[in-house]
Parts: structure tokens; sequence; C-alpha cells
């Protein structure tokens, strides 16, 4: 009970909004039970980096100022004065900050003036299938020197996107913000690929799980791993969308260069929505072999029920017949055979031909045959 | 009886149009079940505002005359007059007026000569859900300084707006029409979360009803949930394509500072028709586990059924055997076991061993082990 | 057998083209059972109106030059001279002749030189269900100052609009020729709002009788339902395509005023077709519905018997035992029970017992629960 | 086992390459089994017509310098050589002379320079419903002054264009060559009309197999149906496309005028894949109709053993407790009714009550109801 | 168990990303299990070829400066060196390198800085069909005088176009690198129709299997053949739009004259996606073919012992009744019939009397008829 308690939480989470119907459009209501918020900044540039966590943004002019590019990276949404404060700070609009705050939002990118606003899910990959796949969505301002993020819970998938400026791998300290946001989406994304092979390793193990013991298990787990393949899609298809808007549409915050880089993530979208594509296709196929093979179990059931009612009902009524209690000493019409030196034996042979008969007609009809099974090659 | 008559009065008032086939565009017959109309009036500007409910539109030229912004609402479509004057007043077209009065109007949006007219859907939360969803038409048209809202029924979504204005929060008393049109837009949408929030909640007690009862009232609540969904997408894929339009084609009656906000209201219609396919989605599957729950309980039956009769078929039948008349006084070779000294108790040793190979039999196949539970992790 | 060679005949005239395959194209060939043609005048202006039946087209020409706007109307299309002049008269080109003959045609809109080519059905309302829906070719051409229409068969959805011409209500009168046009086909289009009510009420009913009876007639009918709504799909979809081709594409015959109409066309084909998608998909579910409760049925049937023979099958062997014949003389061991001072009463009781025990397995499995009946609440 | 083979062969035939996988685009490796080419000429103008059957191309010529428009038509591609020397008169690509040879093309339009390569599928209605739809690949050619034709098999739709020249009947012997091929597409595609009269004779049919017998040689028959329906849509699709293109691309060998009669030919690829679809619509219900049919039968059977069984079951154990052997000499408690003076007659009216209100049970329960019989009305 | 261990790795290999998610892109982690790779370079001119193995790229200078065509081969993926020495000497982009090493790419064409990237699946046919459909993933690069390709794993399906280079057939030795380009995504697209040639042929033997046999086998086989449609679709429909792509836009390494060719590839992707349309619309029909078979049969079997069981059971209770003990010593009315006569003759008449009337029943109904056989015509 309790169990299935936490899941609807999980999943109703997504849709409920904060702010009552009707209310001016930008109220920030943040959820009650949201953490509160961490402020991260690294800051850098091709010639070395700054990082600290703050506990809020007085110092950020002087840090914008030094480096090349900042990114500021909010952990936890409690606290709505943060965010105001980050809109105050990076004249940010507040439509898009409420959008910030009510985390079901699907994967768009908008335009606002001086800023991309980009929101994409991250993929957590969970241990036990039964709890269904779990989105974080990751608000990304991409604006002139700067990257702000946002994020609803602590533990993300950037943490290798840090280890590269740290380390300075790649070209990611000599380029400007748009590639930094591009590495954020890009990591996000990438996360989802781990997570369908485990999607794909659970759907091999219930096609064997269907073949061999077709119990209502199998029926649960397919509608499991669907609840999660509706996740992946409703993460992706639009973020596909986002991703061609960026390459496509001329924004001064977006270098040439970067866009061969977005084309690439633009392909990872699309590979996973493939694959998605491909599994639903594959789960509807095994949802109908399971009903075709518990129609085949209930088939064998029924065989054999058959078999035994109709080789013994006729039997038992051969046994019933010499079992009346007509009194062949009235009459020499009644039951003589009971009296005969053979009558006892006859009739068991009689009950045994019969039989047999029977259990050939039945084999003859191919109704011996297991249809359940499938022949080894 | 009479709680299905309610139902479908509700359904069908949905499609019946009033004027007969063939009649002249524009002609108005309001439905005679229709409540009397209630005309309310806020004028308002940034300095302040005028509310008032009025019989007549007598005054309206003076109030246009001296607030930037009217809002007249009229609440029932019982008096063709009052629409016919409201026609006058604001220079409305007729057809637009029919479209006014036959509320089974699909969501859209409509550029008049001086006008322009966007129907949506109000939904109104049932706590009930087996009573089917209401949706109720929003008749808005935005003209130069005037907007002019017509309902069929008392009671709506566009209280909070009301007070925004009264309380002259956020920039409501500050811009122009297009800005309260956008609000009213906005808060009929705005309807649908809570609505989508239960409907998730419906559905998760349905999976644990289908896992668990499946009985046919399993299938009538499914049948209701995508009923309420079919309703609820059909006042959201035309209202998507009309706030589409209000984005994209220029219009001298929106600013495009409205348009920011146009899009928002756009990205809502979005997130809900989302959620609606994948309602829409979870639902199907839940039908096809129905289907095969329904199935494996069969099953069951079928099983323990065979189970019983196969072990006792067969013992019967030897029992039966016992039960024959053969006279063993005619010859020895008719029953003689009857007058062995363990002739009984052998016949009962016999029958528990064929009884115990039966069982063992059938466990071996698997078919003594339950299809249909579902097992604890 | 009779009634069921009047559906096959109603539905098959739909597709026989009378021309062979690879004649040459334009042929008039009108189909033997056709009516003679019966060919009414109306000819109009703001200040008055001429109308009479005429024998064939010789004073056409005096009407044409007094009058602004003549209606052209054949009834019946048993002969191929009337086309012929028809199209000698107006100027029609031999395909459009050919199309108004073969009246299976789509909907659709085509221009030729000096006309437009308007191809409706109307919908003509059933009384009876089994019956299928049957539609009416109305083929319009439009013209400088004429509308020419082709009916097959007498009885028409245009009544409505002839009245309106001879009253002079609305503005029929004071407009030209592609007004007319406009309500011809308009009048066409509404004719098809209470069949879709029609087809509503029929699908409530059948929501009943499928969760009260479930009998093969449920899926007769469904299936006739479907059938009709596949029929007015078919006429719409093509009709909704014409309707925005009159409207986007510019043509001297159609004035922008009337465009304004012609919208309001093109929204009632949409409100059309969206009601009969929502008919398909709850015609779809009812089906599932009825799957579903078949199966459930089946339940219950295969449950009671099986209530009844897992409880007597054993009891009977319990009694088939104190049949058996052994010879309690012969052996202390053969049943001594017999002679028990309460062996009958026991053996009854160790019945009821066990009757009683496999009972009460059978409700604690839940098999007792009627599984095809829905709680009132 | 032959007739199958037959069929296997029709359909393989239809996708396989004799071109090795990798090898020069272009080559020409025709099936060993075509037949031999025939080339039939035609050469026509206003004046005449000049018909001849060559054994190759030698006087074409002199015959093309003399007439405005030349028909080649070469029936069998079982040499290469033709073709080759077909190419090399009219200036063909080898490509589309590879589309020729292999006959499994869809329908295509592709410009060439200096000819238009059409290739279109030519029906031919089978009389047994069992032998599959078989289609012909006709390729056409058009150029300046020519059309060249290839087909696979003698016989085609093409005789009533031949003898509309000989005849000089409508205008096809006064314009130029495009005409000619819309005549020879207009003609295959009319050849799909009557085919599709006999699909829908077909359907109506199987629908009252499937009420009433519900065997499994409905299924066979359904899957037939759908088969040949998928074969027409294949051929259709494309050619649709193919038309399309034909009427919105500009190309200096069709003529403005004979655009118009190819809208026609559009016209009625799209009227045939109506009919397709709707089709498929009504067999995927006729199965859905069968499947819960098929159902409806196993419960009426089902039903009926359950009557029996629930009757004659506890009648049977009342009988068997009266076949006991317990000894009413030992004790007053085992079975006295056995010797009451109305024990027996007392039995038979116990069971003929026990039996009455089993009955009475079933009938109220609705058992005893038909759900395969649709009532008449 | 083995057996399907191979399968999962077979087509898990697919889609596991050797970088993990959030690396540098451009990250060149080859597959520790991949071979080491072969280097094959043919270079050819109109005047004559050059072809060897080479171990590493140092000698390409020289060959690249004296043909006007070089063709680099790479056959195996193990070692990132050799890939990013071509990187190095031709130029490549960085994330077009990691896309050759992650052999999971859907087909698609890149355009980088000099270079065109365009990845194609090559088939292999399995002779067994429970082994899945295997593609490789075949690279190419296209760039000014070269044509880079890099494999996975050794075998390929473009011998012969190196044997048309070898031997000088066709254009090829005359044209540019792009003509070369054309060849082998043309070999590998070709490679298809052979495959689904077989899946044709499985195809017609499933659809036997089903109406004869109906076993568990049928659905693992139709689960494998739509599991391969799937491959073959994944690899198809990208590959179409890549090829339109080609086609479409102007690229200055694709000449005019190659575009004929192209365009002969994209209607071989269009003919392959049609036929795998075609053949996963008839594996749907043989699905449901197949459950209605596996209901029927569960039919035939029901209606046997519904059969035997109602003529036996009443049979029976006739036959018990028979058995009770009713004394006809201590009263008329005990079953005088038990001294009768003709009593024992007189039961058996009357059970075969019923027995007949039962049977009667059960033929009138049509039980006995069989619904799995298809009658021969």
């Amino acid at each position: 009970m309790h169990y299935r308690h936490v899941l609807r939480r999980a999943r109703l989470a997504k849709i409920h909004r904060r702010t009552p119907p009707g209310s001016t459009p930008g109220t920030l209501v943040p959820d009650p039970a949201a953490a509160a918020p961490v402020i991260h900044i690294i800051a850098y540039g091709p010639e070395g980096l700054h990082e600290e966590t703050v506990p809020n943004l007085g110092a950020l002019e002087a840090i914008r100022s030094k480096w090349p590019v900042v990114w500021v990276n909010v952990d936890g949404l409690g606290d709505a004065r943060v965010l105001e404060e980050c809109g105050r700070q990076f004249g940010l609009h507040r439509l898009a900050l409420e959008d910030v705050i009510n985390t079901y939002q699907r994967p768009k990118v908008e335009a606002y003036p001086g800023c991309l606003f980009i929101v994409t899910r991250m993929a957590r990959e969970q241990p036990d299938p039964a709890v269904p796949l779990d989105t974080e969505q990751l608000s990304i301002f991409l604006g002139a020197g700067f990257v702000l993020t946002f994020q609803d819970k602590p533990g993300d998938s950037l943490e290798p996107v840090r280890q590269r400026i740290r380390q300075d791998s790649g070209r990611i300290r000599r380029v400007r913000a748009d590639y930094l946001a591009y590495a954020l989406v890009d990591a996000s994304i990438d996360g989802y690929f781990p997570l369908l092979e485990h999607v794909g390793e659970r759907l091999e193990e219930l096609e064997d799980a269907v073949m061999v013991t077709s119990d209502a298990a199998c029926v649960q787990r397919l509608h499991q791993l669907k609840r999660d393949l509706i996740g992946v899609r409703r993460a992706m298809w639009p973020l596909r969308d986002a991703m061609n808007i960026l390459i496509r549409e001329p924004s001064p915050l977006i270098e040439d260069d970067t866009k061969i880089f977005l084309r690439d993530c633009y392909d990872h979208t699309i590979q996973i929505i493939d694959l998605v594509e491909m599994y639903r296709e594959l789960a509807a196929d095994l949802m109908q072999m399971y009903l075709s093979q518990v129609n085949n179990r209930m088939n064998e059931v029924m065989k054999f029920l058959a078999l035994i009612s109709t080789i013994f009902i006729p039997l038992n009524f051969i046994a019933s017949i010499y079992g009346m209690n007509f009194d062949p000493d009235t009459s020499p019409y009644n039951m003589p055979e009971l009296r005969w030196r053979f009558g006892y034996v006859g009739a068991l042979i009689v009950m045994s031909v019969v039989g047999a008969l029977l259990f050939l007609y039945f084999a003859r009809k191919g109704w011996l045959r297991s249809t359940t099974k499938i022949p080894r090659r």
C-alpha cells in the first residue's frame, strides 16, 4: 500500500501546478517540499577557473566582469527569493521563472530578449524496474557570457561537464558560453542511452518470461516498461524539436561552430526516439504473444480435461450399467451377463477397447500435441 | 434510468443546432431552456475601475468613452435581443453571433472586420467520475478598447481575473484590452490542469482495480475516463491551433508584448494535449491488462475445475467398477477381489495412488501455480 | 434475403461506373434505372422572382438576359440529351458532365474555364438504423449569373433555400450567384447535423445494450453504425478540403463577402468530422467493452459449472465408494462401516462437511462474486 | 500443395530482381521465363493511321517521319536486345530500361532528358477469389511524337484505346502524343473499378458468412481479400502521386489541355484509394465481428454443457446416495428410506424438484437465451 | 540458454555507447572486442588502377597525387589511432569519427566542410530465421578525389563494386569519386532485396503453419519476422531521407549526372520500405488469423467435450437410478421395474433413445461441423 502511494506521488507531482488557475502570470509559488537552494558558481576562461558555493548572488557582478564565462547552478527550488534575485541579476522574464519553478515542463527552447531559455529533462536510471522512470527538469538560461541552470533535486548528470572544465579537457575552456549550454544539454541527453540499454535488457527478459511462465506479473512488467518508454518519449520528442529550432533559427547567442555540435545532439535525440519506437513496437508485440500464450495454456488445460472426461465418462457409464439392480432372477433378459463366466472380464475388455479407441481419436485429432512448447531446433 | 437520461441530455446538447438545416445564416434561435442574460460590466484603466450589473447596454456608450478598457460579460444566452443589441453596439457579424448561441462550437479564432472572435471552452471539474466532463463555451470578442464575453451558465473560471482587475495585481490595469482577452483564455485553459490531475488519480485507482477485482465496473470506469479524455482533447487540439494563429498572424488588435504571454498559453495547451495523449495510452494499456486479467481468471477457474475433475473422475470410475453387480458366486472370474481380505483396503490404496499421481502430473505441468497473482518483491 | 439484397444494391451502386474502362473520356451513359429529368428554374433579383418547371431549356436565353441570377435544377439523370443541352447552353466541360452522371463522386471543387464545378453529397436521415446511410450526389455548376444543379433522385435538402428566395428572407435576393451556391452547399452540409444527433442516440442505446445483453445483435448494430460513420466521413473529409480551396484560392466567381460565409461552411465540415471521429472512437471502445463483456459472461457460466462440478464430483465419489460391493462377510476390512450404527449418517455428515469446505474455498477465491454486474453507486 | 506453389510463385516474382546486388546500374537481365517480344506499331494523325506488327524496329525511322504520333507497343520482355534497340532509337536512359525489365516497380513518373518515363500497373480481374490479385507493369515512355509501351504478358487493358484510334472516336487522332499517354494511363486505372466492385461483393458475402457460419474459411477469405486490397493500394498510392507530379510540374511534353484530363485521372486514383481504405476498414471490422462471433458460439456450447452438467450432476449424486450399500438391517439409521413405501417415488420427486429448480436458476440468469442469433425486426 | 545469450549480445550491441555520458564530444573509445583494422586502398583512373593492403596511411599522399580517385577501406574499428590518422590525413571532423566508432548510427548524410559523411547499413542474409537480422554500419566519407569507408566486421557487400573497378565495367573508372560513393550506397541497398525475398518466403510458410498447426512456434516465428522487418525499416526510412537530401541539396561534391543514379537509389529505398510495410501488414493479419485459429481449436475441443458429456451424463443418470437400492420387497412402488421381464432391455432402449435425441440436437445446432478446416474448392 505504502509502495503504491510512493508511486502515485512520484507521478502526479509532474502535473501539479502550485499556482491556482487564473492567477497573475509569472507568480512564483515554490513547492513547499522542495529543497533549499544551493548556489554553485564556476567561472572560467582559457587561462583558469574560479569555483565556489555561495549563499547569495552578491559577488556575482565582480565575477562576471572578470571571467568570460560564468555558470551559476541553483540546486533546489524551495526559495522564491533566490529565483527573483536571479531574475533581477540576469534580466529574466517572469514567465520563464514560473516555468522553472513548475518542474513539469516539456523540453523547449524559448527566445526572450537577451537570453535563450532551454528546458530539458535529465534521466535517472532506476535499479528497480518497478519504480517508474524519474526525470528531473533542467532549466538552462543562456545569455551573453553566462549560463544559469536550475535543478529540483541534488545530484545530476552534469558532473562530467564540471570535470571537463576543471581539467581543461577538450575545447570547453577556450570557447563561449553557448558551448557550455550545448555540453549541458548533451550530457542530459546522453543519460538516456544507458537507461534504454537497460530497457532493452528488460524486454529480452520479458520475452523469455512470456514464453515460459505467462503469469500476470508479465503484464504488470510490460505495463511498467511501456510507461517508462512513454516517459522517455515525452522527454525526447519535444527536445528533438527544440534542438532543431536551435540549429535552424539564427540567434546571436549561438555561434555557427556550436551548431555542428548541436546537430550531433539532435541526431542523438532522433536515435533515442527511434529506439523508443522500436521498443514500443516490440512491447506491443510481446503483449500479443502473451495473450496468445495465455490462450494456448488454457487450451492445454481444457484439452487435458477433455481427454480425461471423454475417456472416463463413457467407461463410467458402462460400469454404471452393470451397477443397476435389475433382478436376473425374475427374467432371463435382466442382465444375464452378470452371471456369465467371463462377464466381468468381458466388461473390462469392452471398457479397455472403448477407452483405447477414444484415446486414439483424440490423438488423431492432434489434441495430444502440446501447442505451448516451442520446438528446439 | 433517470440517471442515464441525464447523461444523454448532457451529451446530446453539445451537437443540437436549434436553427433548422438550410435556414438563413446568422439566424439567432436561443435555447428555450437557456437562462435569461445577466450583463456585467467592468471598465478600468490605470487610475481606477467601474463595475456594475446592468439590465441593458444603454449606458455603454458613456462608459466606453470614459475608460480605456471595457469588459462586458453576458451570462445566459436565453434572449436573442440582448445578443442583437450587443451586435449593433460593437458591430459584430451575424455569423459570429450565431456561433455564440449554438454553444457546441470547437475553440477557434476568427478575424472579423474590427474585432477578433475567440471561442474557448471552460472545464468544470466533476466530483463524481460517473458524470461526464462538462465543458462550457466561452465566446470572446476582442475589439479596440473592449472585450465582450458570452457564457451559457452562471458560474465560471474567470473570477480570479476579476479579482486581479479589482486588486490591481500584476500589469492588467495598465495594459490594453488584448491582455484582458489573453487573461481570460489563460484562465479557461488553466482550469484543465486540476481536472487532469484528477484523471491521473482515477487512472491510478483503476490500475489497482484492474489487477485486483477485474469486474465489469472497471470497463465501465475506463470507458468514462476515455470519454472525458476525448472531451478534453476536443477542447484543446483546436485551441492549440487557435493560439498558434493568434501568435503567428499579425493583427492590429494584439500587441507584441502580449504575444509572449500568448506563447505561454500555447505552451499550456501543448502540455495538456501531451498529458491527454499519455493518459489515453495508459488507458488503452489498462484495457489490455484488464482483458488479459479476465482471461487469466477464467484460466484459474478452469484449472481448478480440471484439477477436481481429472482427479475424481478416474477414482469414481474405479469405485463404479466395484459397484458392478457381477455375481462372484457364478464364476471365479467375476470380481473375486470383492471377497478378498484386503479387497476394500486395496481398492482404497489404488485410488489414493491414482489420485496422487494425477495430482503430481498436474503440479508438474505447472497448473497449480496461480497466474493471476503478482509476486511481491 | 430480399432485405439484404436491397442493401447490396444500395451500396454497390456507389461505385458502379457505367462507362466501360478505356472508353472516350466524357462519354455520357446514363443509369438505365435513373428517373427522367425534371427541369426547374428559379430566376430572381432584388426586385422579384420567376419560377417555373420547363420541359427543355429553350426559353433559358430569355430568362438569363432578364434576371441577374438563374438557378436551374435538374432532378433525375436518366436522359443524356438533357445533360448535353445543359453543357451546350452553359459551356460545360464533358469531363464534368461525366462526373455528374456517375453519381459516386467524392465531394470536390474543380475550376473549369468560365465556371466552378462543385460536387457535394446530401444526407438523408434513415428512420431505420438497419438501412445504411444513403447520400445523394449534388452537382453544382457556378458561373456568371447562373447556378446549375443536378440531383439523382426527387426530394432534396434544398427546399429551405427555395423558401428563402421566395420569401426574400436574408440577403439572398440582393447578392450574386456565388451566394446561392454557398447557400446550397451550406444546406447540404447542415443536413448531416440531425443525422449525427441520431447516431449519438444510437450509440447511447448501444452502450446500454452492450452492458446488459451482450448478444450478437450488438455487434451487428455497431457494425452498421460504423459503416454509417464511414459514409459521413467519406462525404465530409473531401468537402472540407473543397471548402478550403474555395476560401483560399482566388476566383473571379466568388466575392470576398461570400468567403466569410464559406468559412462558416468550412467550420461546419470540421465540426462534423470532429463528431464523426469522436463517435468512431466511442464505437471502437464499445466494441472492446462488448468483447470483454462476452468474456465476462463466459466466465460467469464457467464459474457456475465449476462450482457445481467441484462440489458434487467429490461427493459423488464418496457415495460411489459406499456403492462398491465388497463383501463385509468375507473380511472385517471390507467396508465395515456399512454395518456401523451411524455409518449412513456419518457418510452424510462427511459429505456435507466436504461440500461446505469446497464451497467456502470457492467463496474465498472470490469466484462467487459476479463480474458482469456494475455496482450501483 | 501445387495450388499454393502457384500462389507463391505469383507473389514472389514481384520482388525478384534478376540483377545481382552491386552489379553495374542499367544491366539488362531478362527473366528467362519471359515471353519473346512482339512489337506492334500504330502510327496516326488526323488524316489516317498505319498499323503493323514488325519483327524489329528497322522501319521505324520512316514511320516516325511520316506520322505525327507513333505508338510502339512491346509485348513480352524476354529479349534484352529489343530493349537495347528501343533505347538507341528513342534515346532512353539505361536506368529506365532496367526498370522496364524488373517488373516489380512501383508506379512513378520520372523525367529523363527528352522523354518522360511513366510506370503504371494494370489490374486483371480474377474470377477465382482464391487466386491473388495479379497486376501487370505497364512502362510508358512519352517523347516528342512517340509513345513507347512495354508489357510483360500478352493481353492488356489497352484494346479500347486502340479501338478509339482506329475508329477516330473522340479527339485522340487530332491531338499530340501526350493525350495518347494519358489515354493509356486512364485505361489502366479504369480497370480497377470493376475489380473493386467485385471486392465489394465479396465483402458483402463475407458479412453474411461471418454472422452465419463463422468457420475458419471466413478468416482465410478475409485474409485473401485484405491481401488484394493491399495490392490495389500499392498500385494506386504511388500512381496518385505520379499523376499529381504530371499535373503540377511543367513539362514541355504535356500540353495544358491534356492536364485537365490528367486531373480526371488523378481524381480516379483518389476515388480508388478512398474505396480501398473504406473496404479495408470494413474488413477489419468484419474480422472483429468474426472473433466476437467465434467467442459467442463457444459461449453457446459452454452454456449448453453447463446446463446439462449442473442439472444432472446433483441428480446423479442423489441417485448415487441411494446406491450406497449401507445395511438397513444392522441399524435403523442406515438408509431406512430404502424400505419406505414411497421411498423410490419420493426420491424421484426430490430429483425432479432439484432439476427443475436448477433449470429455473439457469433461465433466470438469462443463460438459456441465444447470444449468437440476430433478432429479425 | 547459450543461444538466447548470443541473441541478446547481438541486439544490445546496437545501442551500447562506449563513451560515458557527458564526456568530451569526439572522444574515440573503440569497442575492446572489435577487430584490428585492415586498410585496403584502391586508386584508379581511366587509364588504370592501383590496389594494395597497407599497414598504415604513410604512402597515401603519393597515391592521392597520382590517381584521380582513391578509395580507402578500413575493415575493423579496434584501433582508435588508425581513425585519428584518417581524420588528420583527410581533415575529418571528430564528431563524424565518433559516429564511425559507435556503430549503432541511423543512416544519414551530414555535410562537413570539405566532405560529405554518409552512414548506411549493409544487410547480411541469415540462413537461420531464428538468428535476428544483422546489419553492419558502413560509414562513407566522400571528398574531393577520395572515398573513405569504415566497416566493423570483415566481409561485405562491396565486392561487386571492387570487381567493376578492376574489370573497368560500366562508367565507374571514367567518372569522379561521387559515382563511387553512389555505387557503394547502391550495393548496400541492393543487399536488402534477396533478404526481403526470403522474408516473403518465410511469411508464406507461416501462413500455412498458422492454418495447420497453430502452435506457439508460429507466434515465436512471427515475432522474429516482425523484429527483422523492424530492423530493415530502421535502416531504410532514414536512408530514404538521406538519399533525398543528396538529390535535392546542391553540393559541389555531387555532379548532376550522378544525381540521376542517386534517384534510382532513392527509388529502391522506397520499394524496400513499401515491401516492408506490406509484409508488416500481412504479419499483423497472420497474428489475427493465428489468434482466431487458436480460439477455433479450443472451440473444437470444447464441443467434443460437450458432446461426450451431454450425451453420457443423462445416460449415466438413468443407470444410476437403477443402481439405487430401494427394496422392492418392502413396497410395490419401490422400483418394480427391476423385476419386470423387459426392465433391463427397456432401460437400454430408453438410454439409446435419449442418447440419439441429444446427438441429433447437437447435430442440428451445427456443433458437429468442424470450424477449423478450410473447405477445398
